[in-house]
């Protein structure tokens, strides 16, 4: 149960209808995912966050899959449970291997124990990493 | 100002010696990091860090560079000063360009923005993701 | 499923009793929250925090509803499912309206991205606001 | 230090010039904070980042002092130095008074405490909560 | 339901299984938790966190139900829902009783708080920690 | 540098002073910690925190010295830089040995790890958890 209802595409304001045809237009599907129809309720930041969305996760200097897993360890980091989930099945359905989440997993794992280290020793930053 | 005074090597256990040496052969340096001579302290801890770090950091199915990127993309979301420093210095190291790194950010606040809105609304999974 | 069982008014233990009776009497219930009958297990802990919160929310230099939409924005930054639901529904209970939950949702999510732009690019804080 | 050089205005892509233009033109200033100098590096982000900012922090259902204080409790609560220190002075620059700030403390303080609590117990959300 | 099948004994690798003998030798049971089941996909990482459980969580300078109420309060303070359950059920088992639980909740409370005032008023530290 | 000015005992509020007496003769010092000098500006918080903190930090079924390495450990995860100084050397003060800090860091790191795993995974909790 999320503290909004999750809106019907007939209950929403036309501003976000604008966005939800977009989305599915740009993804090939019928139906939008829950955070879209719980986002709804504010079609400006619906808006917002779907442009944005587009232009980050476009191919650029990274290709679309290392994205997805940088999107994934992020929001596994930030203990995002929806996340998790949602950038998991995307992070597959671009094309990650169970081999690559394994070591993405074995990453996330591994940072999260040396940065408590870090900040518990509150180790001073070394001169050479200022350059 | 560390929590411990940064070990100098000739003040450390044999054991700790050990793995830093192995550190500095490894990585082809002529001293190590401040993280290292913190850890010095409990060679246990540094001996186990260490193994963990090159176990999870060899070229696997990802590659150095993807797995230093997602290293740091963890350590910024974690929020750890030093690691953020080192990571990123390491990551460049292994050949993360500036754009690349432009790309990295953009994303980890992208991700940072839609995690807080999904916990914030509470977002129940679709069934989708649950295969 | 807590981690402790949710007690019973009639299992608690005198002091938490009392405490749990000036709760409902403040509030104008028949009955508290789980939060309270989880809490009821230590009545020292229950009863500090209850006094806490009545000292902190009580109206003053900032109005009721401002008060629990900065509980709620920082319950949602710490990402405690249950004061998710429990602050959002006490928020609007005091007169939080849609339109500023929306708002409200927005600072959460844009300030989450630019607070993760400047830990990640770990920016020196400016002179200025250093007074 | 941060991550990456802060650009002086002559170092910037026009692109990115642009947009420094657009943020002293609307705070009446000659110079901008660290956190843009940083963020210049990528003009796309910094567009976005602005542009964001400007249509979340404008007046609307809730007031400008009001938003200014739900962003720094955020930004408290997500553990971010630069912008506890920017937006502590953005929100005194805003109206805030000390009596406010000591208040907005409290709560952030109280919250925190209540959310660990609520957390390690992993209270069930009472069904009033859920409407 | 996790990101990945939990996985029954019979379809695990050989070297996960290996594993999974050992913690049922050690811990005496017949079947373990479901943490093991999902990180049994990956028979790498399924080790080196169980060697490394097993070094960290033996007796030394902290005795057994010390350690495990230390690796509860971080659990909590790290919000992991799993973590909270496992590891409040594991202190119990190693003779945690109630009024240790309640401290030992109490102080996670009290630490959130003035975690959270310290990060917010940025104080800077006194000389006489740095030794 | 604080966001706000460390109070000067000779500019505090009578209430606030009263506190700061009190801090001083229970722990037997001439002066105190630049935290109490930054709350100082807010006596009822300043009054709300010392109180806490001694009913909840009085010897009960736990032991000083456990109950202060559970403060650190759960700052520590907190990430808060001045609570890790701070509450390691009242830690060391209260009796916590080398080995023992040792340990407990070894603790915080494997938590850290083994919570990023889960919380990365989803792994639902397992009924015999749940009583």
């Amino acid at each position: 149960m999320a503290t909004v209802p999750l809106l019907d595409y007939d209950d929403m304001a036309p501003e976000a209808r604008a966005v939800i045809d977009d989305i599915k237009a740009a993804r090939g599907v019928d139906d939008v995912n829950n955070f879209w129809k719980a986002l709804a309720h504010q079609p400006d930041n619906l808006r917002r966050i779907w442009e944005g969305l587009q232009e980050v996760m476009a191919p650029g200097a990274l290709d679309t899959v290392t994205k997805e897993m940088l999107y994934l360890a992020v929001s596994v980091a930030n203990n995002c449970e929806y996340c998790a989930h949602s950038h998991t099945a995307s992070a597959r359905a671009k094309g990650m291997t169970d081999e690559q989440y394994g070591e993405l997993l074995a990453i996330v794992a591994m940072a999260s124990q040396t940065n408590a280290l870090a900040n518990a020793l509150r180790v001073p930053v070394d001169d050479g990493f200022l350059r």
